[in-house]
């Protein structure tokens, strides 16, 4: 539609995310923007919003599908749906191995995959604090668009609003997402049965460490990267492969492992024991949190689930979890039964056993 | 559920608003809260998380349909829907009509009505700054619930995160939301042709002004209440009415009514014509308008749809609305003609005509 290139039209940005038709190479260096910085003006929704999102930013969400200039994308569905929701405060906004526009991507399609669903659909909304500089935004645009593609969603619909320096924080993403629930998928704690298998599907407490190893004040330094990925192909091939043999699944994000597994023990009044020696974790990430006086089970993952499976899977379900790219950590760390009732137990590496509680306060604000 | 009204489980919030089953009385107190301020830790997927939700958030947005402690919603949806999101920054957080909550409820739910969709399920994610009163955010998620209910809308999932002191601005809040389109429903601007009138559906300019007029350093108050209110039911009673004989609808919020026309303008060619004393404004209104140099044209509205539809159908289209008690004030502003293509015409009170262009710049931060 000629004219939509020429005059995408300002009243609001999400109207106009996706009204690009032009095919653009993700790896281009950052347009000509009018401003190196962004101003209250790029939130006003007149000229200024105009010119940012005419400038590149269409190009880059330009998606065949959508040539609406309505408040919101439409399309057709069918049939069991997932929606989930997340904003995404992490601070810093880049950290090793990713940043806070592929976290918001992932993390959203990710809670979809715990549902046992693909995220087809995302929503993307931006509060920008006034003086971001283009060049950071453009990067986190971009890292946006490689992981939305990645992960095979599509952005549909987006808003952006500016608040005045010092009252935000550089940026803050929410993203939105609806997808189908896999036909075979019976994800509920409701299914859980003594007897049931404790799976990671990776090195816990990655992300979490990356965040803290970059904060100020802590005085070291690691070359740990964020484990940020999307989980979804992972866990719908499993769905696929095992059905409702598979009793739960849940990305271990802010808490952690402990407050997942906490969770589930209250809601099933099962006992959830844990083997410490069997749960992954990289030799130098364990390092920093014992430097920093931090449990790993309570510390934030952004690419690893914890999945509950009928014992008779075990072996099945972990060689294949293990021939993926994102599972090959992956591990059996433990056992349902019903020797402690609505509790977490983990057995130590000198044999110990020990209650798991849930987290008290805040341990590490702003990691996702 | 029992299990889960003693045990709500706290990995994320936005698992937990929905599995609550007990009958809450909107109108009640607020809850005894462990703490009388939000803190970092109400933020963490913890114990405070759960303890907060657990006092009482639960009950006020349990929801028949959702007792899944998933990262998301599921629910069965079929045919043609609409998707949209917005994040609101509104300051302050408090005016006289309203709140950011019912604000956010209903800026969703209005986006859907622009496309004709009746909006369904709403997502709810709060970005709360430390330290916001139990009191204030109490008041908000009663609005948030009222105004769900009276929009006809379910929140179906959510999410909370907490920012430090100085980082946020009390409280952001983001929706989505999901709805079917009116089979008959086929607003799209690419069906404006000239000889179409343009109707607006009340005053315009109510909002804006209603939170300018609290800025700090005003100098003046008025007693104007922001018009922010649930469209959907006017205008799906409207599509129901005339269908394709109406051809566009917006609400025109950020950057008001001229940017609204001024969008549809470049994208059809054609010539939006108004007639200035035609224009629907309290008196009020248009005195502080005039007190700050503010162009009412450009000032936002929440409760006030433009449409564009067959010249035919006018009388009967103003009848219906204007017995709506959204639709009041309800005028026939002007016509699409040929005569300026692209632009959009002002024929002022004393005559005289004017190009009405894009807001250029920011004229009210943060007005939603």
């Amino acid at each position: 539609m000629g004219s939509t290139l020429i005059h995408p039209g300002p009243v609001r940005n999400k109207k106009h995310i996706m009204t690009h038709t032009v095919k653009m190479n993700l790896n281009c260096p950052m347009p000509k923007f009018d401003y190196d910085k962004i101003t209250l003006g790029h939130g006003s929704g007149g000229l200024l919003t105009h010119r940012l999102l005419k400038s590149g930013v269409f190009d880059l969400f330009k998606n065949s599908m959508m040539d609406q200039q309505h408040d919101g994308a439409s399309f057709e569905i069918q049939g069991r749906q997932a929606f989930s929701t997340d904003s995404y405060v992490v601070s810093p906004i880049f950290f090793p191995g990713g940043n806070i526009g592929d976290l918001a991507v992932n993390g959203t399609v990710n809670d979809l995959a715990m549902c046992g669903a693909s995220a087809k659909y995302l929503s993307l909304s931006f509060i920008i604090e006034e003086g971001l500089t283009m060049e950071s935004f453009w990067e986190i645009l971009v890292s946006i668009k490689k992981a939305a593609d990645k992960a095979g969603v599509m952005v549909v619909t987006g808003d952006t609003k500016v608040v005045e320096k010092g009252k935000g924080d550089q940026l803050f993403i929410n993203t939105s997402g609806i997808g189908p629930i896999h036909p075979r998928a019976q994800i509920h704690h409701h299914r859980i049965e003594a007897g049931d298998s404790i799976v990671v599907s990776g090195n816990i407490a990655t992300h979490g460490i990356t965040i803290m190893s970059l904060r100020k004040g802590l005085g070291f330094e690691t070359d740990v990267r964020s484990d940020t990925t999307n989980l979804n192909h992972t866990v719908i091939h499993l769905i696929d492969k095992f059905g409702e043999d598979i009793k739960f699944v849940r990305d271990p994000t802010r808490g952690g492992l402990a407050s997942v597994l906490n969770e589930i023990a209250e809601l099933t009044q099962l006992c959830y024991q844990l083997d410490q020696k069997s749960i992954p974790i990289d030799p130098q990430v364990e390092g920093a949190c014992e430097m920093l006086g931090l449990d790993p089970l309570y510390v934030a993952n952004e690419g690893v689930f914890v999945a509950v499976i009928k014992k008779e899977i075990t072996g099945e379900f972990l060689d294949l979890l293990k021939r993926d790219e994102r599972g090959r950590q992956a591990a059996l760390i433990g056992e349902v039964n019903t020797s402690y009732p609505g509790k977490v137990i983990l057995k130590s590496r000198i044999g110990g056993s020990r209650v798991v509680n849930y987290l008290t306060g805040e341990q590490l604000p702003r990691i996702c």
